[in-house]
């Protein structure tokens, strides 16, 4: 199932964001949206579109850094809810959105990819703390498990 | 984290979906979503809304769940894409939606919640064998790694 790398995978050729932390194997971005400013992304590294393409080792190693980057969103921001998925329908190759979700979100219950349910013009207010000092944490809880970069 | 199961939350008071297999911790369920119909839901039985909330033997069975659905959808229905997805906005009980996305189907490349991009009147015409068929493979998949019913 492992394909090539191909030259126009925009996460084969760049970070995907702004990076917090990586290993051999995988990296964590975060994405830069202003509606969900507390929004990461683990990217697995080698051009892998499914989850089950990844061995059991692998797997949970790619679960764990998941679970991390959750359970850092969970204690720093108290955030309603954590959303996970791995779409790739537009760029097929392995990557983990993770977002925390807060009622006065601008399209919450819905999926961030649904329709706007109200307007929320500072999504950032909804945040206990700044993006560095959580991008710090995040940071800091992966080198503590994972001893990455 | 671990919540009481609350006598209004759909998962815990009903199956969710058709039924496929079940095991003491999870079931395997169908969506019956007419513009989706390879719509799989991996339902964690106890009433806990995050992934992280899980142990990691928890979590780690709770994926290889996931995980052997993703691959019955992958080898008998060859989709463009498989979709991951826990979200429980609306129910914030630990559901993984599993979901084989189609080139035609109404909103590919967008994720399901997204905006349609097409009309696909019957899109059970994408899937190479019929739904019957596909719930004996998923339930025989998950029957043989996990000895569930």
């Amino acid at each position: 199932m492992t394909r090539p790398q191909p030259s126009n995978c925009p996460l084969c050729t760049g970070a995907g964001g702004v990076l917090i932390a990586s290993s051999p194997l995988w990296r964590v971005i975060r994405a830069e949206d202003a509606a969900f400013p507390a929004f990461y992304r683990v990217v697995w590294n080698e051009h892998v579109a499914e989850l089950s393409t990844l061995s059991s080792v692998q797997r949970t190693e790619c679960m764990d850094v998941v679970c991390a980057v959750e359970q850092v969103l969970i204690s720093a921001l108290q955030p309603t809810k954590i959303n996970l998925a791995a779409l790739g329908n537009v760029v097929p190759h392995l990557h983990w959105h993770v977002i925390a979700r807060f009622e006065a979100d601008s399209h919450f219950p819905q999926p961030i990819w649904g329709v706007p349910q109200r307007t929320q013009p500072d999504a950032s207010s909804l945040l206990k703390i700044g993006l560095t000092e959580l991008d710090a944490r995040v940071r800091a809880a992966l080198q503590h498990v994972f001893q990455c970069a």
